[in-house]
């Protein structure tokens, strides 16, 4: 996705740590123009799949989540990091999060997965893949299935892809594949 | 706004303590076409406003203003809950939330909040009005102008509106506005 490539080259920036700092455009100030053309592109790749229903998790999935939701005409869910006091009924998942150095707690409501949903997990990063992980565990409680996962930027050099295989999450779709950020530079994949 | 209205009588549920639980549509599942039809009305009702930017905070405000952003083809940037480890330099507000009876902190990065900002502020809920606040403490710490605000749902037994006209926004837009969730009964305003 040629913009896409061009933005983050242009806009990014290398962190210490592995981490790639895309905070004008994705996941602070965003781009809304640019998340529609994101959103559009999963529509291409996931061309193919059954899905009725688009999986996020709060903050930065949900940008690029309802605008592909209101294209397809179907319901996003986001995964909620604290479970809300007026929550009843609910699958939980404890998440890992290497980047943020923090663990954290996904719930969603009972009502809003089931055993009829065929899901479509979108997010902004795919690094060391514990957010999809956590996404395949919540799907496993509801008897949902997971379709396919597409994510803005896949950093391929904390491996999350093989972590997400290896969990039966075939279907991956990352629009933009960073190889390598050692030295400050951004090596895209061609 | 007719199409809300309906779907708020017919999908919302009264909770103790005023609260109105719409996670079926709003602020966990959501409904991208009538996030959609939010942020139309959002255009008709602050057209004559200079806008430049449209300003949120994580999580369930994002869907409709990314919405109106990609409309308007204005930026959008959602205020953050937590400070990011890779933020530093930003503006700081502490918020008093009473709906989910707990503190927290609001971040904006000083790079995308500055003087020459008009903004329009857009949330799900307008209540006490206390989130209101911290994003005019944030705008003033930044030197930008808040044009107006605009809310999908308003409680005004809250009366959060008033805050807020006390200290200085005057455009408030409201999309529903409930007078009473008293005896489980959603009264909406005319």
């Amino acid at each position: 996705m040629k913009i896409l490539r061009e933005r983050i080259l242009q806009d990014g920036r290398c962190l210490e740590g592995g981490i790639l700092k895309v905070d004008s455009f994705i996941n602070h100030q965003m781009d809304p123009n640019l998340m529609k053309q994101v959103a559009v592109e999963f529509i291409r790749r996931f061309a193919d799949l059954p899905i009725n229903k688009i999986l996020t998790v709060e903050a930065s999935g949900i940008a690029p989540s309802v605008l592909l939701g209101y294209l397809l005409e179907l319901p996003v869910v986001y995964a909620k990091k604290k479970k809300p006091s007026t929550m009843q009924e609910m699958y939980v998942a404890e998440v890992r999060s290497f980047t943020k150095q923090r663990d954290y707690t996904m719930v969603i409501s009972k009502e809003y997965l089931t055993p009829k949903d065929h899901i479509l997990f979108v997010d902004d990063f795919l690094a060391y893949g514990n957010t999809g992980l956590g996404i395949i565990d919540l799907c496993q409680q509801a008897g949902a299935t997971i379709e396919g996962m597409g994510f803005i930027i896949e950093k391929a050099f904390q491996h999350g892809r093989e972590l997400l295989t290896e969990n039966g999450v075939f279907c991956i779709e990352s629009l933009a594949i960073i190889d390598s950020l050692e030295d400050d530079r951004i090596q895209l994949r061609k």
